[in-house]
């Protein structure tokens, strides 16, 4: 079977593309524990992993750079829609999709795997210029000129099945590929339930509202309660 | 003054290219402690960072895959031109400079750098597809899809100063900076001497020999003896 690499963030999003993923390829999951206030990703997508049934391994990188509001501890998670027109968040980690991208891109040459897949997607997103066709694009593009596997020919795929879906379409898919979306979290914020208030916890409501069926993990929360 | 970030390896070509820089930049060295077995190089770079009077930093990047000369243990580092009929050596580390470039470039945007600088060269090298222009241009236009500042226009520049110079132009331009040579290290083994027979250092001492000096390098050991 083929070999690709998935970056795993603990997010519905990327749990889906994971889904998406091993139907085609064997799948090696990366995990980054970059300095993120919302530590219960790292949990969240190491029980996916074993969901899923794909090999994984946590990789620290040092990206706890000031000026953020995911790993600075003095900025503070803003509340509710924070990319209102077009504007880019101050949840904005810079360059983290290019870290995370090169990270998976160099796993992937050095086990023989043949694709790095990402959950992003531009449709109900937060304007992160990471997060854009055109980014991707122009990034596979570097990594053909960049990489033994590339100048040889085929090389790494950046592979990016939802870019094109809302959040609605997301759960659907995730729905019918039977993600257990009880153990993902999207909340930027850290804690035993999402905060409901921050823009992640607002699109991903969105979706499931859309969609037109109850969060898992929210029906978990409140059947632990 | 305008800031940049620059990669520091400790050895030779990034010595040069980091007192390039700091003639028009306020310079922030980044040092990558990612697996190597000569870790001789990054005692090497905190003495050049402090030679050169510049910000230092060590990151440590967990890329220590198998497969590789550089940092997988049961493989070892070859003797002479490896690279000779345009192989890519078996110290080729996967995707090592994308890893690299996009660590300093997130550092770059977190710090509000306008460039990162890297010592690369397409002359005499060891046919690292990570060391080519092709490889930098299509690079430099991902990094400004893919970030806050390259989507407002401007973002950060890829700065390859000594890209196309050979060997021998390397070490003069080294020499006519002040680069103080002897604190740097270009072997791929560890050790309290070069070993003298790897690539690298076949490369470097070529490169002292046609400018027609010697290796302040070669000499302080001389003189230590």
């Amino acid at each position: 079977m083929k070999k690709a690499v998935v970056l795993l963030s603990g997010g519905l999003d990327s749990a889906v593309t994971c889904f998406i993923a091993k139907r085609e390829y064997e799948c090696h999951a990366l995990v980054f524990d970059y300095g993120q206030k919302a530590k219960r990703e790292i949990e969240s997508a190491k029980n996916l992993a074993e969901e899923a049934r794909v090999f994984f391994q946590i990789i620290k990188l040092p990206l706890s750079w000031r000026g953020n509001a995911l790993t600075d501890d003095t900025i503070e998670i803003p509340d509710g829609d924070a990319s209102a027109d077009g504007k880019i968040p101050v949840t904005y980690v810079p360059a983290r999709n290019i870290v995370f991208l090169s990270f998976g891109v160099s796993f992937a040459e050095a086990i023989g795997a043949e694709a790095v897949f990402i959950g992003a997607h531009q449709m109900d997103f937060s304007n992160y210029p990471d997060c854009r066709s055109s980014f991707f694009e122009s990034f596979e593009e570097a990594v053909r000129c960049g990489t033994k596997s590339g100048t040889r020919g085929g090389g790494i795929k950046i592979m990016t099945p939802i870019i094109n879906m809302t959040k609605k379409e997301i759960v659907e898919e995730g729905i019918r590929l039977g993600v257990p979306f009880q153990y993902t979290w999207s909340c930027y914020r850290d804690g035993g339930i999402p905060c409901g208030s921050c823009e992640s916890c607002l699109l991903r409501a969105k979706g499931f509202v859309e969609a037109g069926g109850e969060d898992p993990l929210i029906a978990k929360n409140r059947n632990e309660e």
